[in-house]
């Protein structure tokens, strides 16, 4: 049988560790070259098979291709590009099929979300439906740790981790300061929809490390008057109090915390976090000294501080990928399967992709303790693991030093171009 | 002679390694036990000084001291509180005394910034004024770095560190993004009146890992226009553009840009940051896509990522300061002193605490390029030994293991209160 060539691109947000899915793509395809002809990556997504905008991901040496498992963010591109219904938009399908036939593409890796697992379901179904023999394999990856099935979603566990170490790193600094200074500290994380990343927050606190941390998961609707007893509380017999609130936080009313509507003094729309909502509702109602941060990209690129166990698996992922592809099997997603917890004891697994997209896993009832503002012991045994060992960068100048691929672009063969 | 015992106190906002000074003066003592009697630290600062709340750190194991080498914040509290002039009260000065005397202190070493370095300089002349026998020493630390006669302040190699990587990493991150989503990053630095940390943010990028980094110092008036032409031009080059702004960077009005009167749909006023004041204007004058955080406190609790030569340098300063004390010296302050770039090579100096206290190190005109949006190359060679090296703590369940001191009270043996 004649070897077909690989397509893989990335998707959505970026993590820290969605290179390390890639390194375990190419890496395997390398090693089977005998079935698996060259890799081409997609710049910028699937924007890039749209567009046949395609890299040679063969033109890198081995070790820029292995660096990619300690540099963090898209090292193709990622896109936020949805595809439509085949029905919807059949054009993009056979636009597709026409680059992936120009170039002899019959295997087709998508790391990404949950919106990118139905992307892969609808080209997965390519070879039924238009007749272009294909197989589509989903590379899981989101740090919202949403996505059903598999234990944990590479790019979580490093963001855990740097939620727990800075969370816990800022409480000290509030405890050494409080006595005539800031006695509340709020820190903004990621999460629109489930608190994973806000959980993570909890872990800064442990027997031997004991701090009064207060979280605000999405999913529970944010009670004005029982927050600020529990903040009051805390500072009454700690002295301070650190908040970890999720940007997906709701009123009662359903609203966003964050959306309230500001004005500057000329009466222009400003933009705002939640965590600036918090901490003047902690000064309003009160009078306490706060401070506040807001992590943002920080916390989903930081390499410097990424989980060893979610770089092992970002790996192992992509690498499953490609086996399973070598097994004949399409739309589907190698998963991360727990077996324990302590040692922590995991394998590969496999799920349906039809079972994947487009479902949500939010935090169990039972990962949040009854007054809402912590984690149970239950939700601390699930994380623990997950921002277990350090996985450190090589550093260069003070510096960690990662990888620019030199991204050599294919050869187009078509003569079409094709709008996205 | 008989040898009396030392007092130190941390003072000011704390840093990742003013704790590594603490241990400096410790160790240097325990090891010059036949000199020096006990050291006694003071809760929460001088307030500890004050109020007789002392701590007898005699009671902490070899191995605690040492572990405060890799502990963040102010492992016995600090605080902000300025003596007022001997003068102005007096009251104040003999409460020192008398605390001093009942516990036979002889050494006063402070550990801070400049309102500190003023405070210890006052405390130095309670011997000559006031005919008590007492040396004190200031250990200096400040994020800030905005000392003079020293190369550097300890506790500032650690924040630019932090910001220089973290700026690195989002990069990437938007550089992965910038085709369909984000396309300016900004993020919100310390620094209320000296642009070095913002400086940090140019460090991102050099010739191996090119990044388009505007940094807005507070040296720098802010100018709406030219500021938005160079994002500008940054995204039609790049894709992307990343923003660091410090905290302190004002208008032409010579107003903080952060200080907006901000409004939420109440008409209450919110808190805000510079942050989204800036991501606001990339909004609204470039329709751009933008991301902003805030880094807060986690950029100068961030001992996981640490500078080395930060590191030593803060023990080192602990260590001489208590070497200046058994020399006989009083009202000094040991400083860095900066032999060679490259290989960067350093010394301890000193300087009289006259010519430190209340003189502000402001970013020399030559260390911003000619466009204020940049560092130069000077800049470059003055920044990059300080964040030279990792330190990296020690992980316990993949959470650095900081240490929690016993902290044990010291008996009082004044029957007088002195409310402060």
């Amino acid at each position: 049988m004649k070897k077909r060539n690989a397509f893989y691109a990335q998707s959505g947000g970026v993590t820290a560790v969605i290179n390390a899915s890639a390194a375990g793509v190419i890496e395997t395809a390398r090693k089977n070259a005998g079935k698996i002809g060259k890799v081409y990556a997609g710049r910028n997504g699937i924007i890039g098979a749209l567009t046949e905008d395609l890299i040679d991901t063969s033109r890198e040496s081995d070790a820029a291709i292995t660096a990619l498992k300690h540099t963090p963010a898209g090292a193709f591109g990622s896109c936020r590009y949805k595809l439509k219904g085949l029905e919807e938009n059949r054009a993009q399908y056979e636009r597709l099929i026409e680059v992936f036939r120009a170039h002899d593409i019959g295997y087709f890796f998508y790391n990404g979300g949950g919106d990118s697992a139905d992307t892969c379901l609808k080209v997965s179904q390519l070879s039924e439906k238009l007749g272009y023999p294909l197989q589509a394999i989903h590379v899981p990856k989101t740090v919202d740790n949403d996505l059903p099935i598999t234990d944990v979603c590479p790019g979580f566990g490093s963001v855990a981790k740097y939620i727990a170490v800075s969370t816990r790193e800022a409480s000290f600094d509030v405890a050494s300061m409080a006595k005539t200074s800031t006695k509340v500290f709020v820190l903004e994380v990621m999460g629109r929809h489930a608190g994973w990343i806000a959980a993570a927050g909890g872990l800064a606190s442990d027997k031997k490390h004991p701090i009064p941390v207060v979280i605000l998961f999405p999913e529970v609707t944010f009670d004005r008057e029982k927050f600020l007893a529990k903040v009051k509380a805390n500072v009454e017999q700690h002295g301070y109090c650190t908040v970890v609130v999720s940007e997906g936080v709701k009123g009662p009313d359903g609203k966003f915390l964050s959306d309230q509507g500001l004005r500057d003094a000329f009466g222009h729309a400003q933009l705002g976090g939640v965590a600036p909502v918090i901490a003047s509702l902690v000064k309003e109602e009160l009078k306490l000294k706060y401070h506040w941060a807001v992590a943002d990209y920080l916390q989903r690129a930081a390499r410097h501080i990424a989980s060893k166990t979610d770089v092992e698996q970002a790996y192992a992922l992509g690498r499953a990928a490609v086996q399973l592809a070598l097994k004949g099997h399409n739309a589907v997603m190698p998963t991360v399967v727990r077996l324990s917890n302590r040692p922590y004891k995991w394998k590969i697994g496999e799920a349906a992709l039809a079972d994947v997209a487009n479902r949500e896993k939010m935090m169990p009832a039972e990962f949040i303790t009854p007054d809402g503002f912590g984690i149970t012991e239950a939700c601390r045994k699930y994380l623990l693991p997950l921002i277990a060992g350090e996985a450190y960068p090589p550093y260069v100048d003070g510096l960690p030093d990662y990888v620019r691929l030199k991204n050599v672009a294919v050869k187009k063969r078509l003569k079409t171009e094709f709008k996205v």
